[in-house]
């Protein structure tokens, strides 16, 4: 399993490397385990320029520009808070591509409408922006680490179809 | 080992907690590993805002401010940095303490007189801020996990001392 984590991440990180593109990450409830998960490998700093972890609301507005109307109207685990943060980190950091990440990995802060091991992510692009939500299952841990094992995935997907 | 790690964590959890103090993280070498180790924990919310992966030298002038003249002047891997940096995100975030970390977790980007294993880490809070420089061993995730334990150990003893 370990190993077939891995394997994808290679793959992305090729993809991105064979496309001279880079990334960048807005991480909310994995709290940096995506950033993480990528830099134990050495020498991405060619696809990888960095990350902000904006775990709190104030995070979200300072350093991504998302808006506060949005964060009281949708909630801070929406498509539409996940796409403001994968804008906002990929503007100020100028990469090709970003992805964004907010949810509820739990055990508390679940809701009727928004249960435990909800989770919006969104990718941004050159001419792309897409977003979509998960469900995953699991103690927190699980849920972080399915929630970056999908990321990895999907970002692979959407560079390997460009 | 795993064990002993998160003791050590969940004192800084309860001693931040207890006297309602909020920190704030800038990494670099260690590329969101200390934020990930964090919010592994559940409920972390009230002591934690927010992190910055600043992996390349643009993010740490966009997003941290550090000064290019010292990035030139002094080297990404340097204490001046580390406390701009450690300013920075302790700045950006409105938190009560910051650790930040930058430094050379390999295999390569070692030189003569910072070989591989250099990492400086500041700290900075009300009224205080520190720099050491160290000299972990081992590979790439030993270095940067022996930096988020030593950065663990260091603000928990500041924080006790306070």
């Amino acid at each position: 399993m370990a190993e077939k984590r891995d394997e994808k991440l290679q793959e992305l990180i090729r993809s991105l490397r064979d496309q001279k593109l880079t990334v960048s990450f807005a991480e909310s409830c994995t709290g940096g385990a995506l950033s993480s998960f990528l830099t134990e490998q050495a020498g991405v700093s060619d696809i990888y320029l960095g990350s902000v972890v904006s775990y709190s609301n104030e995070a979200k507005v300072d350093l991504l520009g998302v808006r506060r109307d949005t964060l009281m109207q949708e909630g801070a685990v929406s498509e539409v808070v996940a796409r403001q943060m994968a804008h906002g980190v990929r503007r100020q950091l100028k990469t090709d591509w970003s992805v964004a990440i907010t949810g509820i990995a739990g055990p508390s802060g679940g809701t009727p409408t928004k249960p435990v091991g909800t989770v919006c992510i969104a990718l941004v692009g050159p001419n792309f922006e897409d977003s979509r939500k998960e469900l995953f299952s699991g103690d927190r841990k699980a849920i972080q680490q399915a929630t970056v094992d999908y990321s990895v995935q999907w970002l692979c997907e959407v560079l390997e179809g460009n």
